[in-house]
C-alpha cells in the first residue's frame, strides 16, 4: 500500500489517534465514593474556596488546549476546522508521547479573531495553557497577543515559536560548522508569515544584525506599500536597513544563510552560487523544499537543513514544543517568554556537539529521547531566572522525571 | 483517614482523574509519517472534500463535551466552573469506564446563556455530542433547547434526562412490587428544577395522568403567581388539574408515590402515613435524603429509593448516561429523543425481574455490567425505529461490543 492508503487506513481503523484514559481506579463503590459521589464534593469545595487549587485537584495544570480554526494547515492552507482535526489529534499525540503533557484538540468553527479569543478565555477553568496551531497570519499574531494579555497560563503559537526555536537551534550549530558568528552573518528568509516573523525576531534577540525578509512580492523594506500589514511594517523598520529592493535572488547575493519557510522550488542553483562562501541553506518548505538538498549541495551549500525526515538535519518542531510545555508546566510558568525560547534552542543545539557535530548532523533526530528532558530543564530554569515561574523546581528533577516517563 | 482526606489525597496525588492516551503507535519515523507529517495530510484532505468524514478519520464521533458553568454542582450549588472541574473529570471517567465513550470537561467561565450556546456550537468540529452538566435551571432548559436546534449531534442534559430515565426505571419496577399501574397512580414531587421537570415529563409520556409538583413555595398550579417561570407555567397547565394549593404535606395526602429531588429532611413520618396504601418513596436528595429510609419504612413505605449507595435501590444516573451515549453514537443518532430515553429506562428496569425483583431490589447496582450494554442496544434500536439514526446497526452487536470492552 501507498503512504496515502496506509495513513487513511490508520486513521479510519482507530477512528482517530487519541482517547481518554483513567488515572484513578474505578472498580467498585469504594473507588466511586472517592472519585465521584460523594467524595468529589471535597475537592470541589476546596477549589470553591481557593480557585487556584484547580491546579492541584484536577488535571488542568498539565493540560493544553490545541486551538485551531484550520485556516493554515500544514502546506494545505485554509481547509477548515474539521479537516484540521487529524493534525490537532496528532499534536496531542506528540505532546503526550514526548513529554507527558495532556492536550485536547479544540477546533473552532470561526475565522472571527474576537470569537476565538473569547472562546479560549471562557475555557480558562479547563486548560492550564494554550497552544495555537495552524491559524493563518496575520490573524494568529493578534489572537496570540490578546490571549497573552488575558489568559492565566502560557500561550504559545507553535507555528511561530516552535519553528523559531528549532530553527535557532539549527542555526547555532550550522554556524559552528562553517565557523561564522550570528552577529556577523546576513540571513535571508523566503516567507514572512507566522514562522518567518518569529524566526527573525528570535534570531535578532540572539544578536543577528543583518536580515532581509522576502515574501511573494519580493524583499520587505521600510516604505514598501504593496502587500504590507502592521506586522510587516514593524519588521521592515528593523530589517533590511540597506533597503534592498527586488526579488529573492537579489536579496540572496552575498548572503550567508537562507531560511525558507515558504513554498517549494523557489531557490535555484544560481541563487546559491551567488551567496557568500560556505552558505547555509535551510529549505524548510514541506513536502517539496525551496531547493532539493542534492541540488543545493552541488551549488556549493556547506550545510543543508529541510523539514523532511528523509534528509539529514530535519528542522522539526517536535524537538521543541513538548519539552517547552513540560518545562513551563513543571514550574507553573505564567508565560513562555523569549528567555525560555532561547534556552530551549540552546538545549536542543547542545545535544549535538563535537565530535559528532558536522554538516550532516547539526540537530538531533525527532526520536532522540535526550532532547525533551534537556529542553524542559532549560525552559524551567529560564522561567525561574526570568521571574515568570510560580513554583521553584530543581531542573535536574524536571529532566529526570521526564526521562523516567520516556524510559 | 476520613472520606474527606481520602478524596482530597486521591485527587491531589493523581492531579485529577483523566489523561490523554494514544490509540496509535508512536515508536519511530515510520509511525510518525502515518500519524503525523506527512501522512496526516491525507485524512485532512479527505475531510476537506467531505466534512462528514471527520467522523471516520478522527475520534469526534466517539467524543462528548461535558459542558458546565458550575452553577448547580451536586448539592453544592453555584460554586463556579473551576470548582466544577472535579465533577466533570469524574463524569469523563464514568463515560469511559462504563461505556468506552471519550469525553472531555469543558468548564466555561460564564453564566451568559448565549455565550455558552455559541461556544458549544463553535466546538462542533471537535465533539460528536454534548452532555450538559450541573447548569442551573431554568438556564439549562434554554441552553439545551437552543443547542438541540443547531448542533450536529446528540445534546443531552444529564441532570434532567439521565435522572428522569433512571427514576422512570425505578418507578416501573416499584409499581410492579406494589401492583399498581402508572396511569392510575398519583405522584408528588418535591423539586421543580431540572431533574423534577424532566422526570414529570418523561413519566407523563409513559402514561402518568396525576402528578403534583412542589417547589419551595408549595404546590405548582395553573394561575400561581409567586416564583414562577415559563417552564413552571407550562408544566402547571398539564399537572395538578385539581389545582391543589398548599405545601408538600397537603399534596402528599392520598398520593401513591413521592419523588424527592430537592433537599434533605423535607418529608416527615406523618406525611408518609397520610399517603395512599403501599406508598413508594424516592428520597433522592444527596447526601441527606428527604426522609431517611428507616423512618419512611416505619411510617409504612412499601418501597424506598435514595440517591445513596449505602441503602437499597440507589437511583443513580450512572445506570443511564454511559449506555445512552454508547447507543446513540453507535448508530450515529442525530439526537436523543423521548423514545430513546424510554427505551433506556425499560432496559434498566428489565435487568431486575422476578424472582429477584423485590422492595429492596428494584433497580440494578451501579457496577452491574449488564446494564450499559442493554441500555446501549435499546437506545440504538429506538433511535433506528424513530428515524434519528444515521447508521443501521445490529443491536446485538452494540451490546456485545460493549460487553467485550467491559470484560
Amino acid at each position: 500500500m501507498s503512504l496515502k492508503d496506509d495513513a487513511l487506513k490508520l486513521h479510519a481503523d482507530h477512528r482517530g489517534k487519541i482517547e481518554i484514559a483513567l488515572k484513578v481506579p474505578c472498580r467498585d463503590h469504594n473507588d466511586l465514593s472517592l472519585a465521584y459521589s460523594p467524595g468529589v464534593a471535597e475537592p470541589c469545595m476546596e477549589i470553591a474556596k481557593e480557585p487556584k487549587l484547580v491546579n492541584v485537584y484536577t488535571n488542568r495544570a498539565n493540560t493544553v488546549a490545541v486551538i485551531s480554526n484550520g485556516t493554515a494547515v500544514l502546506g494545505l492552507g485554509d481547509i477548515g476546522p474539521r479537516a484540521a482535526m487529524p493534525v490537532m489529534e496528532g499534536k496531542s499525540l506528540l505532546f503526550k508521547h514526548f513529554a507527558g503533557v495532556d492536550s485536547f484538540p479544540i477546533c473552532v468553527d470561526t475565522k472571527d479573531i474576537a470569537k476565538i479569543v473569547e472562546l479560549a478565555k471562557l475555557l480558562e477553568p479547563t486548560f492550564g495553557g494554550i497552544n495555537l496551531e495552524d491559524i493563518k497570519a496575520p490573524e494568529c499574531f493578534e489572537i496570540e497577543e490578546k490571549l497573552k494579555e488575558i489568559y492565566d497560563g502560557p500561550v504559545f503559537h507553535d507555528d511561530q515559536h516552535g519553528t523559531a526555536v528549532v530553527t535557532l537551534a539549527a542555526i547555532l550549530n550550522a554556524l559552528k560548522v562553517v565557523d561564522k558568528d550570528l552577529k556577523d552573518v546576513t540571513i535571508v528568509t523566503s516567507g514572512a508569515g507566522a514562522a518567518g516573523m518569529a524566526i527573525v525576531k528570535l534570531l535578532m534577540d540572539c544578536g543577528l544584525q543583518n536580515v532581509i525578509m522576502c515574501d511573494t512580492k519580493g524583499t520587505i523594506y521600510e516604505g514598501r506599500t504593496e502587500g504590507m500589514n502592521k506586522y510587516k511594517e514593524e519588521i521592515a523598520r528593523k530589517t533590511n536597513r540597506a533597503l534592498i529592493k527586488g526579488n529573492l535572488a537579489a536579496a540572496l547575493k552575498g548572503a550567508d544563510v537562507f531560511i525558507g519557510i515558504s513554498v517549494g522550488n523557489t531557490v535555484t542553483s544560481e541563487m546559491v552560487q551567488a551567496m557568500a562562501e560556505k552558505p547555509i541553506i535551510f529549505a524548510q518548505a514541506n513536502p517539496v523544499p525551496e531547493i532539493w538538498p542534492e541540488e543545493a549541495l552541488k551549488a556549493g551549500a556547506a550545510v543543508i537543513g529541510t523539514g523532511r525526515s528523509d534528509f539529514p538535519n530535519q528542522i522539526n518542531n517536535i524537538l521543541a514544543f513538548p519539552g517547552i510545555f513540560r518545562g513551563a508546566f513543571d514550574c507553573q510558568a505564567k508565560e513562555i517568554n523569549g528567555a525560555m525560547k532561547i534556552a530551549a534552542a540552546q538545549a536542543i543545539a547542545s545535544i549535538v556537539s563535537a565530535p559528532e557535530l558536522s554538516a550532516d548532523y547539526i540537530i538531533p533526530k525527532a526520536f532522540d529521547n535526550r532532547v525533551a528532558p534537556a529542553v524542559a530543564a532549560a525552559v524551567a530554569t529560564a522561567a525561574m531566572d526570568s521571574g515568570v515561574a510560580n513554583k521553584k523546581v530543581d531542573p535536574a528533577d524536571v529532566a529526570q522525571n521526564l526521562r523516567n516517563l520516556l524510559a
